[in-house]
């Protein structure tokens, strides 16, 4: 098992009568790499760079052909896992040389000021713009290497490898590749599988030969973030069937072993992540994941028990499911005008979270609703696709939970509101940013692309946007937790 | 048997929901080549090229690991082969389209105002002028590919192909890398398999990504001429064991067959390429390549009949045999004061060759004598090294003469001076420019680089520049034909 960039400090023997091999052999062979494409800039390098040295250090990288080398004589080097969210770019930096994270950071997508969706990025794009979107996603991506970078101690330039995990959408902005085709029928994209390219053709303020390599997508619909994601699982290398749940600025899930992987994303808009409602935000210090709610009292945990400052997807799972327990909201979700906590405001009903300590934080009517469409969505999404291909919940081995779900949330109280069916806790698994953690796998293990590139052959796509079933069975499932309670069984 | 270059034309059928490829894979599956590197220039153009055509062109070449997409949606493309020379530079223009030779033009290498011998150009590098050097050549092989083009009707940017050989000292200026290992024991190149390059990172001014592919050395004195030239000769496919005599600037032996090959290289300098003497030039029009001395008579046969204006390494052959029997000369290759035509000049004795109608033309003894060494030193290392490998001239089924002799050359008036044993004509097979055939050979069948690498390989190559055995055989050579008849016998 190599990195995906791997350092090597070696001994070279100066060339002899007896041993006449040009310096690219004497370094091919030190490193026993095959086959190993040196580019002309390190052979440049080379001869300054080995002269009057009996030791030299070789940054190796990777390449559609095999392995490539980056650089030569330098002493200290870094890589990069970038997840390029539409709303977030969250990154890790790894240290080549001990071979273990130092740091993540994490900045808004800089795309942001044309839309905070992405189908209004899309139409600027269309509209001549396509250059900016891409300039600007580039300069976020340089800024925040650059701040990983200095926080962690290392110059761009010892940055050799970076892996892309994003949606097809944005892999294509910060490739450069047109878009247009994307949201249009039959939803073609340029590529399907990116691979590897350099630094400096990307426009990337690393070292410019750095390997950059961008997961493959399987279509428009399902992105590189799900590939890394479901790599990062596992559910891919197992005999048993699994679930993956992500969800983000959408909400899709894979359902699938090592024969075979199916896909869905869901129709009913945005799920759980910030900017949805307006306290919503990621899992953090002082980010509420759980609420209780007895008799008067409301009580919220935070993560580090900080005084609250917003609620993340956990956070909303529990205070549905409380509200509905309560008897605040009724079955449909609504708020009742007159219990406790609830007030108008704006010429909407509005349930207060009195946290002792805190913020007055409040939850909108519209805001609830949002969230019980997210909820639907995503247990639609689990039942449509488990029936797809013919498999019951209870056959569910294991659940992998990512993204704004994946922090805290309480199984019980997610399937209490038929968001989840009834599955035991013991079987879920939480992830985190599972595109993160899947970009991040890569680095340690640069013999993963073979794998990766079998996930994004093996998955098969269910296109829901226009699914009649899927609109039925929606519709039953706008209700806490469900118009009918067999279907939630395991 | 598909060329370096090819072109393929191809229908292209346009996304429908049962067809969902990505536009890079509806290429890929077009084209069927496999691997193929898609770049991401050309990703970029993509789908503003197939947008609203049913079909398109595509320009494929290779690189190390199988095939590269150069450019698609090109209406024209053509390639060139080129041999870098010390003294000059040659070029084919190909089309290939047409699969045809179109042209060939030559310069002389821009690099003679840093010194017309490699070691002056060597010091030069070697004292902080490599740039310059680099630059010059590159400059030059730019403005010769600019006349090519615009001679054979094509733009620089059509231009999908080059294949360079040259000397390893050529190729490592060629390619901007270090020399300085080069000429100092224990003589190291930085490379011995440069391989395939784009245009752009070289600075060419011709398509950017155009595939570049430079011919292997064996070592700092076998260069991908020699290689070049021997896969012209077909000498490395052959059970049988041939010789391939190649004079340029200088004198080079190969010898061998589809096991192994011994390449040796002369010592006692220039040999027979314009240049050497005042009056010596390239086989063409105009030019002397066979010499007859009746009495007080000299008669000169030039290229197509023309008044003469130089003469070539074949008619100094032609020139030397017939001074030498009509006892203008001696044994030793001394003009005899006072013979016929002969004259002084600036303190030398010197020999006016009197042409009908052409200009006074005359060779002085110290070119004379500079020819001595050449053909003394061509039959030494033919001596030496067929002894070498225990082959005698008798089992030598065939000889390919290159370079300066090849055009012309009178057997046995070579073999009567003593330049080359006593071959029958019939075996000797004249190749012109067998670098540049190769070269050219390459750009026909892009299934040669395996054949290529294979004879960089097999190369054995016998240093003679301090080998005791070539400098005492070379003693008896200086004489015409030979203080050893016996040695000439075949």
């Amino acid at each position: 098992m190599l990195p995906l960039i791997s350092c090597k400090d070696m001994a070279l023997p100066a060339p002899t009568d007896n041993d006449r091999r040009a310096d690219d052999q004497r370094i091919r062979d030190g490193l026993g790499l095959h086959p190993l494409t040196i580019p002309l800039g390190v052979l440049r390098d080379t001869p300054h760079t080995l002269r009057g040295r009996e030791r030299v250090s070789c940054v190796v990288g990777r390449d559609a052909a095999g392995f490539r080398l980056v650089d030569i004589g330098s002493r200290r080097s870094c890589s990069v896992a970038l997840d390029i969210g539409t709303t977030n770019l969250v990154a890790t930096l790894c240290d080549n040389v001990a071979g273990n994270d130092l740091l993540t950071v994490q900045a808004e997508n800089p795309q942001i000021a044309f839309g905070s969706d992405i189908l209004t990025r899309l139409h600027h794009a269309m509209s001549g713009r396509a250059g900016e979107l891409s300039g600007t996603l580039i300069t976020g991506i340089n800024r925040l290497i650059a701040r990983l970078c200095s926080e962690a101690g290392f110059e761009p330039k010892d940055v050799h490898g970076l892996t892309v995990a994003g949606n097809t959408v944005m892999s294509h902005f910060f490739l450069g590749l047109d878009v247009s085709t994307i949201p249009v029928d039959p939803f073609v994209p340029v590529t399907r599988t990116p691979g590897f390219f350099t630094a400096s053709e990307l426009g990337l303020d690393i070292h410019p030969r750095a390997a950059v390599y961008v997961f493959p997508n399987a279509g428009s619909y399902v992105g590189g973030d799900i590939v890394a994601g479901i790599l990062a699982s596992g559910l891919a290398s197992s005999d048993e069937t699994s679930v993956l749940i992500d969800v983000g600025t959408n909400a899709e899930v894979a359902i699938g072993n090592r024969d075979w992987i199916l896909v869905g994303a869901g129709a009913a808009g945005p799920a759980l992540e910030e900017g949805i409602s307006l306290i919503g935000r990621r899992a953090r210090k002082g980010i509420i994941y759980d609420v209780s709610i007895t008799g008067e009292d409301v009580r919220c945990s935070t993560f580090d028990n900080a005084p609250p400052e917003g609620i993340c997807g956990s956070g909303m799972v529990s205070l549905l499911h409380e509200l509905y327990a309560s008897g605040i909201v009724d079955k449909s979700g609504s708020l009742r005008a007159g219990a406790r906590h609830v007030t108008e405001r704006n010429g909407e009903q509005s349930f207060r979270i009195d946290c002792s300590g805190g913020e007055d934080l409040a939850i909108t009517q519209s805001e609830l609703s949002n969230f019980m469409k997210s909820k639907a969505a995503m247990f639609t999404l689990l039942l449509v696709l488990t029936r797809a291909v013919g498999v019951g919940f209870k056959d569910i081995r294991r659940v992998y939970v990512a993204g704004a779900l994946g922090t805290g949330i309480d199984v019980r109280k997610a399937a209490g509101i038929g968001m989840l069916p009834g599955w035991e806790p013991g079987i879920i698994t939480p992830l985190g940013n599972a595109s993160l953690a899947g970009a991040r796998l890569l680095l340690k293990n640069g013999d993963l692309i073979k794998e990766i590139d079998s996930i994004s052959e093996r998955i098969t796509y269910k296109h829901m946007h226009d699914d009649p079933e899927f609109m039925k069975e929606f519709l039953g499932a706008v209700f806490i937790p469900h118009t009918d309670l067999s279907l939630l069984k395991v």
